[in-house]
């Protein structure tokens, strides 16, 4: 496998699964492992990732769903390329697809309810809002420049069957927007769970799963608390990440 | 002052605060002392409780805020004459008036915008749910009966002055509708904080305060836990009561 420069591979420790990433562009941070753990479908049949970037949620959610069929869709040519080369350097080219592709435009690729289950680390920024990176690569990675949560959810419920859930991490500084696009595509918020850096301090991600025409009733779980008070990490997440069986993330 | 069947009179331990209860009808619980908590306007001139049942939350209040005016509104006419005798044995018939009316009709008995702070600690449950009460008094307290949230959101609209402040207690199940329902009347969900009963376990409460035509953004605080693990109260919730001085209360 030939690398571009400053791509490294890493293992994801878990049954061997390997990653591409780039040092300049965004990585994968302890959200898309969160989302992975948060995701837990019932014997899904495709699940389509939004905006998958590295595709380190495709490639973790097929280990844990070997009988899906999994997507992921990416607006940046050159990250949906190396997302494309870390499939192939798993070998499972027959089980994931990665599309090179605008979320805006998914009926361009996707059929309309064509999944079961979708999933979204997107962008938690405002276009305006903090401070601009270095790389135009983390800049549209972090900011809602090519996809604003309104075509987020316009796009699941497009690609969602009905009874399809649609799985969503972001910070819950949105969740009053979060909600009310939600519910004005009929994706009803049903669970969400909450994740503190400590116990005591205000929560600073916030995992959904809306379900598509799902009944009017939300359920919320204990919060996910990252830190002890000796900054060391929780049981919670070392029981995360050996589901995930991931020794190292970036936070 | 002489006591109707079922009526005692319990001491706040707070500056001597006393308020009458009655034993078959809704006492109040943790969540008027978390709500009156939770309520910490800069110097208000107007608090209206709507939904106000034995006056907790305006006795409460009253102490926090000296220079305020109070208003509590109670639509069960046997049960605003009680928190009318506990606002004349504490003699604050000067600062806190109870009226006898129904939230849907406010415009009958206060001006439009002449509040600058609302609280309500309303029923938790629809109509339809739970099991009926050997009380209609607790009946009528804890289901959406004679109020329910759009009703409240309505009038908490009409009574507050723009930049005003509502402060809602309520149930995590509804918090899809109370965003929905707040953002349609453009009181701006802005601060919330979720009420756990122990560390582990999913939020049962919650704490939200809306702002008349607030920006868009919200903010959480950390969740407030109950009991430790020894099933004793925390030191936060110490710190909640001692700032009430209430020794006792029932869940």
């Amino acid at each position: 496998m030939k690398l571009s420069p400053y791509e490294t591979i890493d293992d994801l420790q878990r049954d061997g699964l390997k990653i591409i990433q780039n040092d300049r562009w965004f990585k994968f941070g302890i959200d898309a492992v969160l989302l992975s753990y948060f995701c837990q479908p019932k014997s899904p049949k495709h699940i389509v990732d939004l905006g998958t970037g590295t595709g380190i949620i495709p490639l973790l959610l097929s280990n844990s769903y070997p009988k899906a069929h999994l997507t992921g869709l990416e607006i940046q040519p050159d990250v949906a390329d190396m997302a494309k080369r870390s499939v192939a350097l798993n070998k499972l080219e027959a089980r994931i697809d990665i599309i090179s592709g605008d979320i805006k435009k998914w009926s361009d690729h996707l059929r309309k309810g064509c999944a079961d289950t979708i999933v979204a680390n997107p962008p938690y920024f405002k276009v305006g809002s903090g401070v601009k990176n270095f790389s135009d690569y983390k800049w549209l990675s972090r900011h809602e420049v090519a996809c604003n949560l309104q075509d987020l959810f316009t796009a699941a419920q497009g690609l969602l069957m009905p009874g399809g859930a649609f799985y969503l991490i972001h910070r819950p500084s949105r969740l009053a927007d979060i909600i009310e696009i939600a519910r004005a595509v009929h994706l009803e918020p049903k669970i969400m769970q909450f994740v503190q850096p400590k116990s005591n301090q205000a929560p600073n991600l916030i995992l959904i799963k809306c379900v598509k025409h799902g009944g009017f009733e939300l359920k919320l779980h204990a919060p996910i608390i990252v830190y002890d008070d000796q900054n060391n990490y929780t049981k919670m997440i070392y029981s995360i990440y050996n589901q995930a069986k991931l020794t190292v993330f970036s936070d």
